[in-house]
């Protein structure tokens, strides 16, 4: 177990109600979290952690009235739970007293905005536009570098600061909303104050506020804002698992149980103390064969070095966790996370931080990072699983990612040839283990993210815009919730396994004024296609409610081509993905359970008029959305 | 739907309690099955088939009380159901008649043998033999050929009848027995009068029969009392999903609904009316976004158009096949069922086969063959599967077959580099989903069968001993149930890719009188490795229970080398498979849990003591199974 190191805290980063000034050298508050809270809420228990120097040592008293004290080993934490049910919204006098040494403060209970408890989350009527704030849209220059952060802007650096930022996000909206998508993930936009590599923000400094060169905490909530005004949503990426070694709280822990802490780092030297790798074997998590010894490195070893790994068996911690991430929910107004490395947690801990969350917020929605290969392992994850049941676990998250979707996606449309497991048949077998999942209609589809090959990249599918084509068309008509990856709409490229993670997080063409292009406002002769086609299917989709949330009907694929239905009592598409580079002729006896009695309809794709009588002809590597409705019934596309 | 066609039965080939001859030519009766039953059975309501001309015509007066009479739209079938509760055994009279045409007859209630109903089945403690009797030994060289059955014996042709029998098989059930299996599955014995390739002997022709080159039905029995006399046990092969095209009920159906039966043949002209072949995608039997018509194919089409797909829907055709498998094992003295394509059968029909078996032997054995690629859709199919119970469907299959690890081995072993998915990662991943099975214990493990590449052929580990000897240990010392293919104990070859079937299927060197040389008894340089590696291992897994039913514990393969321990409250085996070329040294502090307090063991495999002190190191290409037990407890190998 390492020692906690008392030094001083660097700096006062971030007291928002700031304490009376301390009378005396010995002690001292610098930081309060929560720095407030709402009235009527359901987490109405408020464990706030003060942190100052020996603040430990107080007595507490407060107009607020208090549940709990809890002191740890480290005499700079005193945890105060605070019971604030039927409680108005004001501020609250506190007072404490170190010996002689007196402090007065005021702790606020906010007005929570209306209808906040009943927010609806993303879900499956909705397509997601995935970014990386740095690397999207620089709107506010001023920010690109910070006196309070370390890592200054280095645009010429892949793995450095291009000075993307909320103010970027917020000047394309429109272009987003325009395109089709309804909802943001942004990658972490909370202050990481890393040396290096700081862009991506997975390695958190503090988790109360926005990294100065994104924006303010006010920024993020008028991006909130924003989206809310064009009917859409914000989904923030957390972090449970892990923050950044130069996370405030990493110069002194409150307790040495808050971070997994390793004695050994098997003979390796590391910069940091206690550390020790993830195997990354997320597979002990429901392995009844493991060994114990593997269980402890997957789990409670570190992302990397330079991310300590958080121990959510810690009560204090896994509150604060839970804390943290309701208030930016009301802080901002959020619509839903998305958790990162959601099965690297404390299998026990993360379910009780995602089923507090829902406790608050019942229509919220949660997406974890379930990065397994394996559809069982995928579907053991979600709320209500039959598979967690097998091994009495339910985590309680509503929605998990189709990792083997994306396996699939990333080899099928290299394989032109007809053959009993490849091409469109991987795609098939995906689907064939719906049963598996307590929520079909919630699991993120995607062909790619910040942390996968890009579609259009060298080495996938080299920009090739019909493989594009059907891989969009697939992930924008099957069940569940797409989500694109910024550039992907206009073919941007990148090589994860060749030129790193910068490569496929390359910045976004008109986001910086000096761009030769914008393709915010103008494509390339190259991007056109790519644009285009995204931007009539997202369009399609939002219009069209079967598409959202209609069953799912599939068929073995014949000659390298997939024919699917979704339908509903009232509304049908018929979608034909034909991998095969050479036409396709279908025989359409063969679909009469899918067609119903319609004999004819719109692809939605070409604009044309199909006749669904006999035969049916299908391009090689062409896909067809199909709209079977009448004009009387639905949008009209007739 | 085809026409049943009215046509005389070629001759009368089984029946073993004639009834009396018909007076009349306008009727007869050619068949009675079963031909007899037993007293006590707990399947006591019999429901016995005639089979003659215009049998269905008969009344019927019996001593044994009639509980059904069902006749078919077939006026040549009559089904009589006699409840035999509570009847002695001893012959009962029967007497027809169709107008004024009488005949009279005895049906035999036998005496069960003692314990019968309470036999125990195979499992974990046993090691399985499997092999084809057409290319294992012929111990009765005048039956190669014989006049009830069209082809006839021609050993130069990879597919052709190369005479094994019954009596090569009792003639080597010592060698068997000294190489250390317990059980023998036989791939099947029941004639099979196709014209051709008839000696895999899946397209059977008469249920009721051994083939007579095989053997008789005396015969087969004396197999099984040969080879429990050795205390071992008899797997008889059981096809419930479809038989020969030349079953001689084809030509004259008892139902149209007996067989699946397709009006279009996809406009294809095949041998056989009412043919469709199946797109063998098991799948469908889980997939809720399946179409109907998929649905059909896969289940419903024919394995190939010589074999007709049998109705399980058909509550006549599902009890011929309950009472036929209950009759073998009651007549036989059968020890358990390998039953073949169990997937392909129709689901809730196959499960009542299955249970309706289990009710009368519950402490019987059945392996299906679940030829899947996915573990959770293998383990669908296992009795009270929590994969099953996601669609409600519990098929009552004690064990099923590991065909994940299969694919994992076919692989695994030509992988030397250390990849994070790649060699003994790939068989550490197929333990890591246990969870999903019902019962670990009852799952068949193999490094290849009859219907795969041989894992020492060309093509896949090219007869290297060293891969086969790090298979061999993976498949006796791991959970499940092992198998081994015959010949593989001596290194035989043949690759199904590109030679065909009869290439995994050679002829067992010393079987016929004139083989060159008799690896029965003597074997080669190249041989003996395999053969002594082979009898060692499986004759220390014989006498280690812990590797029977042991808990299971392994751990993440480092350097591409795979370590688990099989453990009880008593007993403790070590298996160490190193797959890397080079040396591993072992830090055995990572092992702890495995190894308890030991500090030394012997591996069994070199006999050598090893000092499990601090480090191990293991021979690149070299497994270690180390048993850890003392002198004292367990069997005495220090």
């Amino acid at each position: 177990m390492i020692r906690l190191k008392q030094v001083h805290i660097l700096s006062l980063l971030f007291v928002i109600f700031a304490f009376a000034k301390a009378i005396s050298q010995q002690s001292s508050i610098d930081r309060i979290e929560p720095p407030f809270w709402w009235a009527d809420m359901e987490h109405a228990e408020v464990e706030v952690m003060f942190y100052g120097q020996n603040i430990g040592k107080a007595e507490v008293k407060s107009d607020l009235p208090i549940l709990k004290i809890r002191r740890t080993e480290n005499l700079n934490y005193l945890f105060v739970t605070f019971d604030t049910t039927n409680q108005n919204h004001g501020e609250y006098a506190i007072t404490m007293n170190v010996g002689d040494t007196y402090f007065t403060s005021k702790y606020e209970l906010k007005q929570r905005s209306l209808n906040s408890k009943h927010r609806k989350g993303f879900d499956s009527s909705d397509a997601i536009y995935l970014l990386m704030p740095d690397r999207f849209a620089n709107g506010n220059p001023e920010n690109d570098s910070h006196p309070e952060t370390t890592e200054k802007l280095n645009r010429s650096f892949k793995g450095g600061r291009h000075g993307g930022d909320i103010q970027g996000i917020i000047d394309h909206l429109d272009y987003i909303s325009d395109l089709g998508a309804t909802a943001i993930w942004s990658t972490p936009l909370l202050e990481d104050n890393d040396k290096q590599y700081s862009y991506h923000t997975y390695a958190q400094s503090d988790l109360y506020k926005i990294d100065p060169r994104y924006g303010t905490n006010e920024d993020y909530k008028r991006l909130a804002s924003e989206l809310h005004k064009r009917d859409m949503k914000l989904i923030m990426d957390y972090v449970t698992n892990h923050w950044g070694a130069t996370h405030w709280m990493m110069q002194d822990l409150p307790t040495a149980t808050w971070i997994h802490q390793f004695d050994d780092n098997d003979g390796k030297e590391f910069p940091v103390p206690g550390y020790a790798n993830s195997s990354y074997r997320q597979t002990t998590q429901m392995d009844p064969n493991k060994s114990q010894i593997d269980d402890t490195y997957a789990e409670k070893g570190w992302f990397v070095s330079t991310m300590p790994d958080i121990n959510q068996s810690e009560p204090l911690a896994l509150n604060y966790l839970i804390q943290n991430a309701i208030w930016w929910i009301e802080y901002a107004g959020l619509d839903g996370f998305r958790v990162d490395t959601y099965s690297y947690n404390e299998k026990e801990g993360i379910a009780d931080w995602t089923k507090a969350i829902m406790k608050e917020y019942p229509y919220f929605n949660i997406v974890g990072e379930t990065w397994m290969h394996d559809q069982s392992q995928i579907a053991f994850w979600q709320k209500d699983s039959p598979i967690g049941a097998i091994q009495s676990y339910n985590s309680g998250l509503p929605s998990v990612m189709d990792f083997t979707l994306h396996d699939a996606i990333m080899k099928a449309f290299k394989e032109n040839d007809q053959q009993w497991d490849k091409g469109m048949v991987r795609i098939y077998e995906n689907f064939v283990n719906d049963f598996l999942y307590a929520d079909v209609n919630n699991i993120l589809l995607f062909a790619g993210n910040h942390d996968t090959n890009r579609i259009n990249g060298d080495g996938l599918y080299d920009g090739d815009v019909n493989n594009y084509k059907l891989a969009l068309t697939l992930v924008l008509t099957a069940r569940g919730i797409p989500q694109i990856y910024y550039g992907d709409e206009i073919g941007m490229g990148g090589n994860r396994d060749t030129s790193g993670d910068g490569d496929i997080r390359r910045d976004f063409p008109g986001g910086w004024q000096d761009d030769e292009v914008n393709a915010f406002k103008k494509r390339t002769k190259f991007q056109k296609p790519f644009y285009e086609f995204t931007k009539k299917l997202l369009n399609y989709r939002k219009g069209k409610p079967v598409l959202h949330d209609g069953k799912f009907l599939h068929y073995v694929p014949e000659n390298n081509c997939y024919v699917y239905f979704r339908y509903s009592d009232s509304s049908r598409v018929m979608v034909v993905i034909n991998n095969n580079p050479e036409k396709v002729t279908l025989n359409l006896d063969r679909f009469k359970e899918g067609l119903q009695d319609v004999n004819e309809g719109l692809d939605i794709l070409s604009g044309k008029k199909i006749d669904l009588g006999n035969t049916l002809s299908v391009t090689g590597k062409t896909s067809m959305v199909i709209d079977l409705d009448k004009p009387e019934k639905g949008p009209r596309f007739f």
